[in-house]
């Protein structure tokens, strides 16, 4: 481990949009600094550490490099953070922990439980940390839902939860995005929104795994040129002893990302499980309580992004990877597959 | 038609405690009087009025009836509200459309909808008005929700409509309770609240029918000394052209009335779609409108409950009865049916 004794260097595995927010939780996080952007076009590259150094500058100009194994071979960074398309994320993950290099993977992490578990093997193996990006886990509300849940007066026991994450995809989104493109996103809507829902009930759950799913198409859609369909709307079922959950996210709908957990004693509904906006309440309307969202008025000052690289920076520099965030990510994917695969055959898929 | 000018004489077809709501309810139209209870045990009868004409009395003491034949044979009986169990309601209902009684019937209406279908047949030969006993169709709120649905800009096209009815029952409703008796009531949780959410899906949809829905029973369970199960917990899903609809009823979760129904524009929360409490508001998250429940501080004062008695005396008054009403009884047991036999065959049924 080179990293200097309180900061990991991070390397950025993707001059996409997406590492805009990115850039300024590491910026924020206090410990890691972005020490490279890397992308298959170096001019690409050096255009998004130009944006981004003048907006929030780091101490030190991160390098932009021209190629992602320029990025794994550099000595001087410590972890990675890669959003590159989900079928084609697999080796880089693989090749960055051989690498030595601990990593943030967006989701859905894979295109199937089995690729992922290569991927968390490959980290294991190597030593480094593994972890999805979803910000919410990291949120400050969450630790005080997951106390209500859990006080056995609050909501009781786990009967239902419901969750519900769609957004409305504009005419370029639906003519160009990759997420309508199988080739690269084959869960669709399913990855890249029901990846939330799955991942939040079975936090609700204390990541206990269903018996069975069931999936639905609603709709299918593809991009322009593209070579097959993926979920445009989705709903599926996960069916737990005792509990139940439904879910529901789709690209053609009006931004939602509400759920409510529902026990025999009570029940809480939360506006925006995804990213608690400021005002945005919890609502727990049996025992009374009223838990508040923990976004300040800065969404930069300690925003949930900013817990995460934080997090993550600190599990680096402990030495001691944690396995709870690789088995997580390893849970959601499992149901996601099996969600898919139910929706094809129409049958509940036991897991 | 022998009533009043103005003001319609009632008949209650059982001395069930859930009476009581429909005797404030009459009481409160201002164009209808109870005028007679009955009950196979005549003492009931009279406990009920003595009880209600006590608290909330009218001018002329309702008579006590020990028998349901002699209430349907009355002169000075204009219509009938009728309680009794589902699975043998049929026979009053029929009774008393050949009686030439108006019939407020109580949810779910029947066995099957064939059933329905041959009770129905008998209201519109006899020329009487017919309607479920659903009070939230009469509520003020209704109105407003649907004009923000159909206004093309709060909420645009339908895509999804979300909807949770629970209560948890106790020990003595376990153990006692007829909805927990297939023999009375087939259709347990489904029938008694999940009538709510199929109605209020249908309602959100403009009774557009779906062209399949499923159904899955989450739990079943049977009172003691009931000769089978019912429907403790139940879920299911609707499917409509361009949206579709998920719901969730069970007698064994805290109370939960909630609804969404999103759009493509925004959508609106309902917290309550049931029985609209003081204070609760329905929230158009999208429009950044506020649509305030319209439960006045006294919740006797023009409830929802007040308003179905008063708009169906209007209705029996006016000589006319409109077809909505059964209309939508028919299309919601309909979408009933076809939720539990999907529930057996595990695959969606087709309407």
């Amino acid at each position: 481990m080179s990293q200097t004794s309180n900061r990991i260097r991070w390397g950025m595995l993707s001059a996409a949009r997406i590492g805009a927010k990115v850039w300024d939780a590491i910026r924020l996080s206090g410990n890691g600094v972005v020490a490279a952007v890397a992308s298959r076009d170096a001019s690409k590259a050096e255009a998004f550490v130009d944006e981004h150094q003048r907006r929030r500058p780091f101490e030190s100009r991160p390098r932009a490099l021209g190629s992602y194994e320029a990025l794994l071979e550099a000595k001087d960074i410590d972890a990675v953070y890669i959003p590159l398309p989900t079928a084609i994320r697999a080796p880089w993950v693989v090749a960055a922990a051989k690498a030595g290099k601990h990593v943030v993977c967006e989701k859905p992490c894979a295109s199937s439980a089995e690729e992922l578990r290569g991927m968390l093997q490959a980290c294991e193996r190597a030593g480094v940390q593994f972890m999805d990006g979803v910000m919410f886990m990291h949120g400050a509300r969450l630790g005080r839902l997951r106390a209500a849940l859990d006080d056995g007066s609050s909501v009781g026991e786990l009967r239902r939860v419901t969750s519900a994450f769609s957004f409305l995809g504009n005419e370029r989104f639906l003519q160009e995005d990759i997420r309508l493109d199988p080739a690269l996103e084959p869960f669709g809507c399913l990855g890249d929104l029901g990846w939330y829902c799955l991942r939040f009930t079975l936090w609700a759950g204390n990541w206990r795994l269903p018996k069975a799913v069931t999936g639905r198409l609603l709709r299918a859609a593809r991009r322009r040129g593209a070579a097959g369909d993926v979920p445009m709307a989705f709903s599926g079922e996960l069916l737990f002893d005792g509990w139940s959950a439904g879910f529901h996210c789709s690209f053609e709908g009006a931004l939602q990302q509400w759920a409510h957990v529902d026990g025999t004693l009570g029940g809480v509904r939360v506006d925006d499980f995804v990213l608690p906006t400021h005002g945005d309440r919890s609502q727990f309307w049996a025992a009374g309580q009223s838990v508040a969202c923990d976004q300040p008025a800065d969404p930069h000052a300690e925003g949930q992004a900013t817990r995460l690289y934080r997090r993550f920076a600190e599990l680096v520099l402990s030495g001691r990877p944690d396995s709870f965030w690789p088995e997580i990510s390893l849970k959601t994917q499992r149901v996601l597959d099996a969600c898919l695969r139910a929706s094809k055959s129409g049958a509940p898929v036991n897991l």
